[in-house]
């Protein structure tokens, strides 16, 4: 994993003063940091019968769909608002100022699939337990959920308890 | 490629009345849908000498990463206006009203790099022109265009004259 870590670039006061930034470009644009990324991120969930891999917009998007190539698996996206062009089900969550929302067209997951969540950054978890509640309100059940990045100081995985967290490479402040 | 037109969904009146949606998310969600446009987009490009692959915000960045990964090279994305941290080139393009802009990191591609551009969908071909430009503009070299479907009726590649273009499915009016 080291090796990966070695790739992020870290961008103080992006995207606001004070904030150190976690940049996964330069690990994506390397031939084999996405390589191992990928794999590492699959083969942790290889064996555990994934039905559905589901991203994360927009760079969620990066890694799920690779991630259910290499599980032999389907791409699911977890999509902002009034993109999605069937009917979906919504999930809201709150940010720093105000809520947003994702959304997850309703026959993309039958009950009792088997749905890994996938997403670039556990930051405070938010958004990540919106999707748990998204999958489950459609019925899937959560195998676990993937990250390239988790800040640990930000104590996500709180919310998301009684399940299974993997991530490439943590942080601590 | 008929068997995956059989996993387009056809959605009327999305995002608007008299536009008829190519849902490319019932493609997907299919393990073998993902599989076969994936190595289908990726056999094309298969020693052409891909150095790096580049996805446009938001569906581009489906198809590209588990291209580049089975091309075993790298994948750059092509953002939105200030969603990217580090120094960036930007070009924009016209909507139908106003207009909008891509940024690529201009550390991501270096001068005589051979690069794949990769989206879901060619339309009028006003993106696709903006990141080639944006490719050219970093001393990268276009290989070719590769897009899950392409839009025959609206002519967007004649706006990407001397390059390759590469649809796996094609729609009339």
């Amino acid at each position: 994993m080291e090796q990966l870590r070695k790739l992020i670039r870290e961008v103080p006061d992006f995207p606001k003063p004070g904030i150190l930034f976690y940049d996964i470009t330069t690990l994506l644009k390397d031939p084999d940091g996405l390589r191992l990324s990928v794999d590492q991120l699959a083969e942790h969930y290889l064996g555990k019968k994934v039905d559905r891999v589901v991203g994360i917009e927009a760079r969620g998007f990066i890694f799920a769909p690779p991630v259910a190539y290499r599980l032999k698996t389907g791409f699911v996206p977890a999509r902002k608002p009034k993109k999605l062009p069937a009917p979906a089900a919504r999930e809201t969550y709150s940010l720093e100022y105000g809520e947003d929302a994702l959304e997850i067209h309703k026959d993309a997951i039958s009950k009792g699939e088997r749905v890994l969540i996938i997403d670039d950054l556990l930051a405070t978890g938010g958004t990540a337990a919106a999707v748990v509640r998204l999958v489950k309100s459609l019925g899937g059940e959560v195998v676990g959920l993937g990250f390239a990045i988790e800040l640990d100081f930000l104590k996500g995985r709180e919310k998301i308890p009684d399940h299974d967290v993997f991530s490439l490479l943590h942080y601590s402040k």
